[in-house]
C-alpha cells in the first residue's frame, strides 16, 4: 500500500469532522513517526494522526474499520523489533498527545494516566508520595505507559517486581470496531469471567488500542546495596544466583555481563574495571533489606566458598550508579564501537547452563572466531546475545549470515523450551521465527483470537504473524 | 439433558477404549461428583469420568466434541459458586487421580504438577526446600491446583503476593477439541504474542481443561507479627490501612470483621476476644521484617494518633494462631449459627468508604431490623458481606427477599465500580447478575471468546453465561 492508496472519503471525512491538526502527510513526519529504534525498516506510512481523547481515538478507530484502512498504534516508538514501524502507507495512530495522569491515589495506591504518558515522567508524578510504578528500563524517558503495556515490558527489576502484566489494575481499550471497552476499573480482584485486561496486555497493537490505563503502585524501594562480583563463567554465576536467592536479603535485580562486554564498555565510555584482574563473567547484584550482620557473613562465606573469584560493594548512591553503569552501558557500548546482530532469548533458569555450553558449540561452527557478547536479566532467565561484525566481513554478507545462523541458535532455545523473544516481543523481525517458541495449536489460537477481536485485519497487520 | 441422554455411541466407545474404573454412573458417586461447596443446586451428572494422564483427557475431550456431550470440569469441588456443579446430566471430568507433583527445581525456584495435586500438597512438597506456592486459603486441604487456575483463587494473602494468575508460569491445557497446549512452559519472560495462558486463568473451566501447571515458588516467609486492632467503624478501618501501608513493615495480611462477626464466632467456637470492652470493628493485620524499633514506634503511634482504640500483638506462633483464628472461623461460625445469605464483592479501596457508607442505608431499607455480618480482605478491596436469617422469617421467604434484595446492592456496586464476585467466581449462581459488574462490551467479547474456543459449547455449558 502506498501513500496515494489512502481513499480519499477517508480523508475528506477525516478534514470534515477532526480538528485540523489531527492529521498529517508532511514527508518529515512520516519519516519520524513511521519507525521506531529498530532502525532495520524504511518507515512509509500514509499518515500520523494525533487524538487528544479517548473519544477521537475510538472515532477514528471505527472510520479506519469503515474505511479498512491499516492503523498502527503508536508511543513513544522506543520497541526493538517494528511493533511500531508503518512501512505499508498504514496511517500512524500516535498517541503523544494523550499524557494526562489523574492525582495519585494513595488509599488505592494508584493512578490513572493516558497512555501517552512517559514512563519517566510517571515516576516523577508518583515520588512525592513515597511510590512508584516499577516498570523500569534503559528507555524511560521516551517509552510510554501505552506502549509498555501493549508490549509487557521487562527491564531490569523484573525479578522483584514482575512484567509490566502485572502493574496493571484497569485498561481503558478501543477496538478494532471503535468501540470503547473499560476493562477492570480499579480492582485488584475481580472474578467474572476471562480477564479481558490480559488479551491486550502483550499484544503489540494487534488486538486494541490502549487509550488509558490505572496503573497499580507500590512502595519506593528503601536503601538498596550494590555489589559487582567477578566469577569464571555462565557455571558459576548460576551458581551464584542459587546462593544468592537464598541470602538473607531481597535480590532487586540480578544481571551478567562476559569480559568482552565490559572491555568495550571500558573502550567505548572509558570506564574503569573495579578488578586489577580480568574474569569470564560479571554479576550485578541489588539487593534491599536484610539485617546487616546476616548480609556481611553471607558476602564473607562466597570467597570461602569459592563461589565468586572477586568482589565489590558500592559504598554510596555515586558508586552505585559507577556499578550500574558498567551494566547499563553495554547496549550503547556495543553500537558505538562495531556493527552488531542482536537477539533477546529466554531459556528456563535451570536449562541455561546446558543451553550456554551448547550455544558455544553452535557459535564455534557457526562463527567461527567471531566475537560473542553476552549480557542480560539472567535471574529470569534473559540473555541478550550479540554477534559482533569482524571487519573482515562485508556489512551485507554478516547480516544475511547471521540471519541465517539464527536458526542454528533458535533449535537449541526451542530444544531447551525457551522463548526467542524474551521482553522485545515480535513485531516485524522476529515474526519469522515465531514457530521456533509457538507450537501449531499456538499460532492457531493465536490466529483465531485475531480474527475473532480484528475480523477485517485493520489494527497493525503484519505484526506478530500474518492473518 | 437427564441421565439416559447419554448417547449410546458415546458410552459404547468409552467402554472400548478407556480402562474398565475410567467411568462411573453409580448414584452416590453422581451424588458426590455433581456437586461443589455451593450446596444449593441439586447434581445430577450423566457419568463421572477419572483420567489418570492428560492423554486420557485429550482423548475423552475429542470423544465428547465428536458426540457434543456436554463436560465439567472438576478439582477438589470446593467452589462457592457452583463452577463445578453438574445437573444436567453432563459428564465430569474428575481430575483427582491426577495428583503427581515432579521434584522442585532449585535454580528456577519452580515445581511441576498435575491439575489433581490438593494445594496443602503443594505446599508440604516444596517447604522442606524453605520454598512455597503463596496461593493459600481455608479450603487448602481439599482445593487443587488446577481447581485454583481455573478459578484464579484468591484468599488471605493477596495483599502480599497478589492472585493465584501470579503464581502460574506454564500451562498444560487440553481444548474443547481435544487438544493438547503446552503454554509458556517455565519462562518467567516470553513476549511472544497474546499470552495464551492467561485465557484459561479464570475462565472456570469453560474455555479449556486443565491438566498440568508449572508452578512459580517463593520462599517461605521469615518471622511474621500478628495484630489484633479494635477500631470503631469502616472509615477507621481504612485509615489505618492506609497508614499501614506506609508504616515500616511489609503487609502479608490486612483482615477486617464487625462485632457482629466476632459474636458468632465466640457464640459457635467459645473464643474469647482479646479486648474487654466490644467495638464496632476489628482489625487483624500481619507483617513480615521492619526494624523492630520502628516497628514499636509505629505501634505506640498508633494510640497516640487515634488510629485504634485497643490493639494487642501475639506473643508467639500460639497466640498467633488464636488471632487467626477469630478471623478464620468467621465463615464457619456463621453457618453454624444461623442461616445466611452470601456475598463476594469487592471495590475500588478508594471507594469502599462511601460504598459501606450508603450500602448501610440500603440494608436499613431492605432489610429492617436484620443483622448483617461484615468481614474480609480489605485491603484487596474485598469484602464478604453476609445477611442473617431472623428467626421469624421463613427460609423459603428469606432467601427469595435475599436474591431480590441483592440487585439493591449491586446497583451500588457498579456504581462504585465495583466487582459482583471478588474471589468465588461467577459459576451459575451469580450467572444472571454479570451485566452488573460487566459492560454490555465486554460480554459481547466474553462471547465471541467462547464461540471461538468451544464453537460446539461443551465446555461447562451454561457456567459465567450462556452461550
Amino acid at each position: 500500500m502506498s501513500t496515494a492508496a489512502l481513499p480519499a472519503d477517508f480523508l475528506r471525512a477525516i478534514a470534515e469532522s477532526f480538528p485540523a491538526d489531527f492529521l498529517t502527510r508532511e514527508p518529515a513526519e512520516l519519516q519520524e513517526y513511521g519507525r521506531d529504534w529498530t532502525r532495520v525498516y524504511a518507515p512509509a506510512p500514509g499518515a500520523v494522526v494525533f487524538p487528544r481523547t479517548t473519544e477521537e481515538v475510538a472515532r477514528f478507530v471505527a472510520l479506519c474499520h469503515q474505511h479498512r484502512v491499516a492503523v498502527v498504534p503508536s508511543g513513544g516508538r522506543t520497541g526493538l523489533a517494528g511493533g511500531a514501524v508503518a512501512m505499508r502507507g498504514e496511517v500512524v495512530l500516535s498517541l503523544k498527545r494523550m499524557t494526562r495522569m489523574e492525582p495519585v491515589d494513595l488509599l488505592g495506591n494508584t493512578v490513572r494516566v493516558q497512555a501517552g504518558a512517559v514512563t519517566e515522567g510517571v515516576h516523577q508524578h508518583c515520588a512525592p508520595h513515597g511510590l512508584t510504578w516499577p516498570v523500569d528500563f534503559a528507555s524511560k524517558g521516551s517509552s510510554t505507559v501505552g506502549g509498555n503495556i501493549a508490549t509487557n515490558a521487562g527491564g531490569v527489576k523484573v525479578i522483584r517486581y514482575g512484567l509490566t502484566r502485572q502493574w496493571v489494575l484497569g485498561l481503558q481499550v478501543v477496538t478494532a470496531q471503535g468501540q470503547v471497552l473499560e476493562l477492570n476499573g480499579a480492582l485488584e480482584k475481580n472474578n467474572t469471567g476471562a480477564d479481558l485486561r490480559q488479551l491486550f496486555i502483550g499484544s503489540e497493537g494487534t488486538l486494541g488500542v490502549i487509550t488509558e490505563a490505572t496503573l497499580k503502585l507500590t512502595r519506593l524501594p528503601g536503601k538498596q546495596d550494590v555489589f559487582l562480583f567477578a566469577v569464571p563463567d555462565v557455571a558459576a554465576v548460576l551458581r551464584l544466583f542459587r546462593d544468592a536467592r537464598q541470602a538473607p536479603l531481597v535480590l532487586s535485580a540480578y544481571e551478567f555481563f562476559t569480559d568482552k562486554c565490559l572491555a568495550r564498555v571500558q573502550r567505548h565510555r572509558k570506564l574503569r574495571s573495579p578488578f586489577e584482574a580480568p574474569s569470564g563473567c560479571y554479576v550485578l547484584l541489588e539487593s534491599e533489606g536484610g539485617d546487616p550482620a546476616a548480609v556481611e557473613a553471607w558476602l564473607g562465606s562466597l570467597f570461602e566458598r569459592g563461589l565468586v573469584t572477586d568482589g565489590t560493594q558500592a559504598q554510596g548512591a555515586a558508586q552505585a550508579q559507577e556499578l550500574w553503569s558498567l551494566r547499563e552501558s553495554i547496549s550503547e557500548s556495543l553500537s558505538a564501537t562495531g556493527v552488531l546482530h542482536k537477539n533477546d532469548i529466554s531459556l528456563p533458569v535451570a536449562n541455561l547452563e546446558a543451553f550456554c555450553a551448547e550455544l558455544d558449540a553452535v557459535f564455534a561452527s557457526r562463527y567461527p572466531g567471531w566475537e560473542i557478547c553476552l549480557f542480560g536479566h539472567i535471574g529470569d532467565g534473559n540473555l541478550h546475545v550479540n554477534v559482533m561484525k569482524p571487519d573482515a566481513v562485508e556489512k551485507a554478507d554478516f547480516f544475511a549470515h547471521a540471519k541465517q545462523s539464527d536458526h542454528a541458535m533458535f533449535d537449541l532455545v526451542r530444544k531447551h523450551g525457551g522463548s526467542i523473544s524474551a521482553e522485545h516481543g515480535i513485531g516485524l523481525l522476529k515474526k519469522d521465527y515465531l514457530d521456533y517458541t509457538r507450537a501449531p495449536g499456538e499460532l492457531e489460537l493465536l490466529r483465531t483470537l485475531k480474527r475473532a477481536l480484528d475480523p477485517a485485519g485493520i489494527l497493525n497487520p503484519g505484526k506478530i504473524l500474518d492473518a
